[in-house]
Formats: C-alpha cells, sequence, structure tokens
C-alpha cells in the first residue's frame, strides 16, 4: 500500500457518551504521536459532524491540543467535544450535490484521512462515503470508530462507552438498593434504564451476581416480552418476604403484543393543554403497581447521567475507547479503508482484548441483542454467565482531576 | 459534672445521605477512640431509629466494629446503615406508655447516653426524650446530632450531608450541560432537584459561578414566587442567543397564590385505572415549555442518586459528619444533654468551622431558607455571593475504596 500523506478529519456522530472523547483523544494522539509513520500531517476537527463539516465549520485540532494535559482532560470530558449531528448522508444517488460539497471541502484541506466517531448511523457515513470517493477517484481513507451506551453495535464485542455506563448503573443501582433499604414498610421502586431495543444497559444493573453482591430483585429487558401476570405474580411473593423491592426495566420493554409498556400500561393521559402525554416506563409500572399492591411505589429514570456521568466512568473502557482511536489513525495510515475499528475479547478470565477491525457494510444498520444464554428462563433477570461477561469491564476508575470541587472538562 | 459511666446507643432517623454513616462512624470512633475518658462501656445501635428501639431490635456496634477498616467503610456507604424510621415521639402526656417502655429498655442495657442522628422530627425526638428523662429523674445524656441532605436546620452553618448532595447536584449539572451541548437543534433541559421547602439543593447547581463554570440558565428556588410569564419571556431571550438552555428548578416551586408548579401547571391527568395523577414539576414545564415554544423539552429527575451518590461524596462533607459524631460523645461525656451538635462557620476564605452544640428547643420544627441575598432580584439565578459560600463545602474527595468496580459498602 503506497504511503497517503495529507491532512485527517475526525468528527463525532449520534447520541453523546462518556467515552467518545477518549476516542476523539486517541485520534488525536495517535496524530501527535505519530502513529501514522509521517503521513498525516494536520489533524481537523469538524463540529457537529458530517452537519457541521456541510458548512466548513472546521477546527485545527493539532494546534489545539499541542498542550498534552488538554488531551488527559478531554479523556475525562463526557459528550461529543467537538458536538454531534444526527444527520445520516444521503443515497448517493439522490444527493449527489452533497458528496460534491464534501470532495470540495476535502480538496480544500488537503483531506486524506476521515474518522468518524458513531454508532449505527455513522457507520452507514462511513460506508457511503467511502463508496463515493472511491467512485470519484478522491484518494481518502475512511474509518468508523465505534462508540454507543446501548452496546448495540455486530461485529465487535462491545461498543465504547457502554461500559462506563454499565459502571454508573451498576454502582447507582447498589447505591439505590442501599437508600431504599432503611425502611421497614413494604415499598417498590422501579428503576427505568436507556435501551429502547437492546437490553445491555439494563442487564448491568445485574453485574454485583458475579460476585455475589445485591443486584434488583427483578430485571425487565425489552429481549423478552412483558408479562404483566407473570410480573404481578413474582412481586408478590417476593413482597412476602422482604419489605424493599427494587425493579430495573429497560425503557423498551414491550408486552408480547409489541405494544411499549408505557403506551399499553401507562398514563396515556390528557394534559391541561389537551395534548395527550405519555409516561416513562418505570412511571407506567409505579402506577400500575400501587393500583395492585396499595404499597408504597417510587419509580426513577436513570436517564442522562446513565452516559454523561464521566467522574464515574470505566478506566477499561476510557482506556480502550483511546486505543481504538489511536488503532484507527495506525490502521489508515497502513491503507485500510471502509472498515470499523472493533474489539475482540480474547479471554475473559483473564480479560484480555484485541483491536481489529472489520467491513462496515457488515455493521451498519444491525442491532446485537442480548443473547438468550444471559437472561433467565422465567426473564425477570439476568443470569450468572451475563454478570460474568459484563464484569471485566466495569473495572477500574480513572485518576479524575478535579478543580474546585467538580470534574474538570476541556471545551473545544 | 459528675463522671457518669454506662452504656450509650445510637439510631438514624429521617431520609437517608450520602453522609449520615459518616457521622455514626464518627460516634463509633469517638467511643472507640476513647473521647469520652473511659465513662462508655459499649455502645450499641438501634435499628430502625426509635421504632426498633420499642421492639428491642438493638446491635452491638462495639463488637461489630473492633474491626476498624469497616469503619473507614462504613463511612463511604450511603444511607443508613442501622436503618431509619419516620416516627415521631408522641407527646409525653398523651403517650407516657411509650416513654416507660424505653426506660425500661435503657435500663435493661444501662444505657446512659443517647445519640440521635437526623433532621427535624429527630431533634423533637431528642427534646421529648431528655425531657421526659428528666421528670423521671432516670439520668442519661441525649444528643441529636444533624443530617438532612435539605439543609433547612437553623443553628448550624450547614447540615452534614447536604455537601455531598450539594457536590452530585454541582457535578451532574455540569455533566448534563456538557450533554446537552453537542447538538445544534434548539432543546430545553429541565432538571428537577429535591428540596420542597428549602432551595439549598438547587442552589446548588449555581456553585461554578463562585470560579466562572457553567450553570444552568435559569435556577427557580422554592423561596421565590413562580412567574409564568416571567419564565417565558427569560427563556425566549435565551432561545435567541443560544441553542441548548438549561434549567434547574426546585421539585417545591409554587406560583404566587400558593400552588405548586406540579400541580397548576401539571399534568394532573387520569390514568387507565381511573386515579388522578400528578406529575413532577419538571415534568409539568416540559409540557408547558413545549406548549408554549414548541421545540424540543427534556425533563430530567435527579431523584434519589442526589442523596445516595456516596461514590462522589464531598470529603469536607464527610470529614465533617464524622466531625460531629465525634464531638457528640465527647460532649456527651463531658455533661452535655439535650443539646444538638453544630457546625459554626469561622470563616468563608480560607474556610474553616468549628464544632460546637445548642439547645435542641431553639431548633426542632423550624426551616432554614435560602438567604434573600443569595438570589438574584429577578428571582431566576442565585448570586455570585451565594456561590461562594456553597464553593468550600463541595471541596475534596473521598479516596473511595472500589471491589469487583464498585464502591465497597458496609451492610450491618
Amino acid at each position: 500500500m503506497s504511503k497517503l500523506i495529507g491532512n485527517a478529519i475526525v468528527g463525532q456522530s449520534g447520541g453523546p457518551t462518556a467515552a467518545i472523547n477518549a476516542t476523539l483523544a486517541g485520534v488525536i494522539r495517535g496524530v501527535l504521536e505519530n502513529a501514522h509513520g509521517g503521513s498525516i500531517k494536520t489533524l481537523y476537527g469538524m463540529r457537529n459532524g458530517v452537519e457541521g463539516l456541510l458548512k466548513e465549520n472546521i477546527v485545527n485540532l493539532s494546534e489545539f491540543f499541542s498542550d498534552m494535559d488538554n488531551i488527559s482532560i478531554l479523556e475525562q470530558t463526557p459528550a461529543a467535544a467537538l458536538g454531534s449531528c444526527r444527520k445520516k448522508l444521503p443515497k448517493i444517488d439522490e444527493g449527489r450535490e452533497t458528496y460534491e460539497k464534501l470532495i470540495e471541502i476535502f480538496q480544500k484541506y488537503d483531506i486524506r484521512y476521515f474518522f468518524y466517531i458513531g454508532g449505527n448511523d455513522s457507520m452507514d457515513t462511513v460506508a457511503k462515503l467511502s463508496e463515493y470517493t472511491k467512485e470519484c477517484d478522491y484518494e481518502m481513507r475512511v474509518i468508523g470508530v465505534p462508540k454507543t451506551i446501548d452496546n448495540d453495535l455486530v461485529g465487535t464485542d462491545h461498543t465504547p462507552g457502554f461500559a462506563s455506563a454499565a459502571k454508573y448503573i451498576a454502582t447507582t443501582m447498589t447505591e439505590i438498593i442501599r437508600d431504599c433499604a432503611v425502611y421497614t414498610t413494604k415499598a417498590v421502586t422501579v428503576v427505568e434504564i436507556m435501551g429502547r431495543d437492546a437490553g445491555w444497559l439494563t442487564a448491568s444493573a445485574g453485574i454485583p451476581k458475579a460476585f455475589g453482591g445485591e443486584v434488583p430483585d427483578l430485571i425487565y429487558l425489552p429481549e423478552r416480552a412483558f408479562n404483566k401476570d407473570e410480573f404481578f405474580a413474582d412481586l408478590k411473593v417476593i413482597l412476602e418476604v422482604k419489605p424493599n423491592v427494587v425493579v430495573a426495566v429497560s425503557e423498551g420493554i414491550r408486552f408480547a403484543d409489541g405494544t411499549y409498556v408505557c403506551e399499553g400500561f401507562g398514563i396515556a393521559s390528557t394534559d391541561v393543554f389537551g395534548h395527550k402525554q405519555l409516561s416513562g416506563t418505570a412511571k407506567a409500572l409505579e402506577v400500575a403497581i400501587k393500583n395492585e399492591f396499595g404499597c408504597k411505589v417510587r419509580s426513577i429514570e436513570l436517564n442522562l447521567p446513565q452516559r454523561c456521568a464521566s467522574h464515574i466512568a470505566s478506566k477499561t473502557d476510557i482506556e480502550e475507547s483511546v486505543l481504538v482511536g489511536k488503532a484507527a489513525v495506525k490502521a489508515a495510515s497502513e491503507g485500510v479503508t471502509r472498515q470499523m475499528m472493533t474489539i475482540e475479547r480474547v479471554s475473559t478470565n483473564p480479560y484480555k482484548v484485541d483491536v481489529s477491525h472489520r467491513d462496515v457494510s457488515e455493521i451498519a444498520n444491525k442491532v446485537k441483542h442480548v443473547s438468550d444464554e444471559f437472561i433467565n428462563e422465567r426473564g425477570n433477570s439476568v443470569t450468572d454467565e451475563c454478570a460474568r461477561y459484563l464484569l471485566p469491564l466495569i473495572q477500574g476508575e480513572l485518576d479524575v482531576k478535579y478543580e474546585n470541587g467538580i470534574p474538570k472538562h476541556v471545551i473545544i
């Protein structure tokens, strides 16, 4: 493969995570530490992904991060420091002018390396861009670097960003279980966790099973149909033996007929302005449990902190995220293109991974669900095997730098 | 004051905090390290406060914590390790049999020192118990040790437990602001923070003002009447200059006529079971903003993690909490009774406090609100003075011990 000399650009896309900036830091480190053997001159960043790129909203990252201390802070900064977007590139035949505009910008900045950090939609962008540049004979290496808290990308053992969310969830659930245990009156606490189609995040609430720790009494993933009668029956049994029951549910759980629990079961009510309002899944269950058991019920949505609480990021996750970013730079300089970087698990105990890459077309627009053997037969918890599989991912804590009592962040 | 030799008992009451166990650890350390000059033989713990005490649900803490390592872990364990209760003792004239039962138990265990860690209601228990033991001539020293995340107790500069919640809130708000900044489309995020009557916790979202950090664009405390028209006007102005607006509201904000925002403004709707449901304050505002501006709106309730996220406790808070617990043991051994331990601020910069105590009757059943000069004139944020006052409380991080990737807790 001939040496391709030019500049590089990196962008972030899709929902933020606690680790997407660590991957960005990995790309920056890869360029500044010369993982590319001198092929890349300047690293640019596009603001707000391809949406900002099309407006030529570009920042010189080689300059901005000439102070290496800032890169460490970037690794502990949540959300996308370059900004993000939800834009998907059009099909090539339906949007040639978009692609022509992009090529114009690439030529202007002599961009020969394109790194895109994101989820499923971003891999679609990588695939289309690779195709178009090949078609029009513009030499550019295009690499996708995965991130998503949902962990639903195929082709990689897990996705950067997931493990930090998992560590936040496992820790917060443990704290909530402690909090709920203080009173003797019967009470149910329902905790709603992100993940509309894949239950990996909710499954993380069960990680302490791997070492005999406390986990929610019931755990429901979207991979199994939610059965109201079984749920009430199980809850009844538990409430007879202990006063405080904690239930973890994925936001995406559905009844057997496909209706979301938050729709079919919930408060599909009309507000004072006359608009129909849909409650969350936990809130819907709160109402249903109150109605059935008459005991105290509380619902909690873990909400945004799941994906942005970088103060309790998994060290394993952050280190792997940096690693895949760096590896992307190296791979591209060696001629790799149209690929997504992947993490391959070599062994679980001791935990060991390799970084590799796969064709994006194998990955884009597919969803990786929680495997069958990771969910118990009754469908109301995860298996020990699942907990053992997830456990290594949440190991280690960052040595977070604080300033004035608050974690330090870098704003680009 | 004559030396009073006997055993001691300690209990926890009211809502859990991230620091109430640090105060318990302080009492245990005080007894084990002999802060009492040899007066206290054994330290007992009552499970679930006076409720458990009346059932003689008692544990020997001197024995349980003979391993000092466990005490350090107790200091990083959230919620009340002894369990809690919401029970208030009856008026003496109306419940003599309750008090007689208590004296019987005190005599049985030779309890001469009574430490009660709690909020307002707990100080009421301390006052009544002091009165009764004096009346019936049972020699026992009764000390209240404050805790409440709400920081609404009078007579003390601040309450143990508040600062850890404040650090969690300031950190989480900073992370949420980062998360919300990634997209360019107009969006409003409303974050609901605990505190029905006092706005200290919500004010903590404004702490970064003290050092020029980012804070929510609008902050509403229950100390000021919430004006819908002014809110919309302010929001409109901000939405014109930036795409992502973050609003922090106390759960207890009310309109000028006294109606809670979550009642008068919200989704007072009927669920599918025919029951009237009341939404939270943030959810109510979400609906109202959507209706007025038509932009994307999201609501977040910080919920229980505010009070149980001990993984990000304030070191200042935990150290002070231990200190007041230890000081309570010392004070009682020196003859102090019917008092609540207090924290007196000597200076803000450099931050310095003294531990002292005050008569509980000055404290019980009163509420300390956020002072007028801490809220800006428009009533939509806190002042720099407020931020500077709160800043020292959130300084420092615990060296939290993790096991298997999750903070270690001790269960008594």
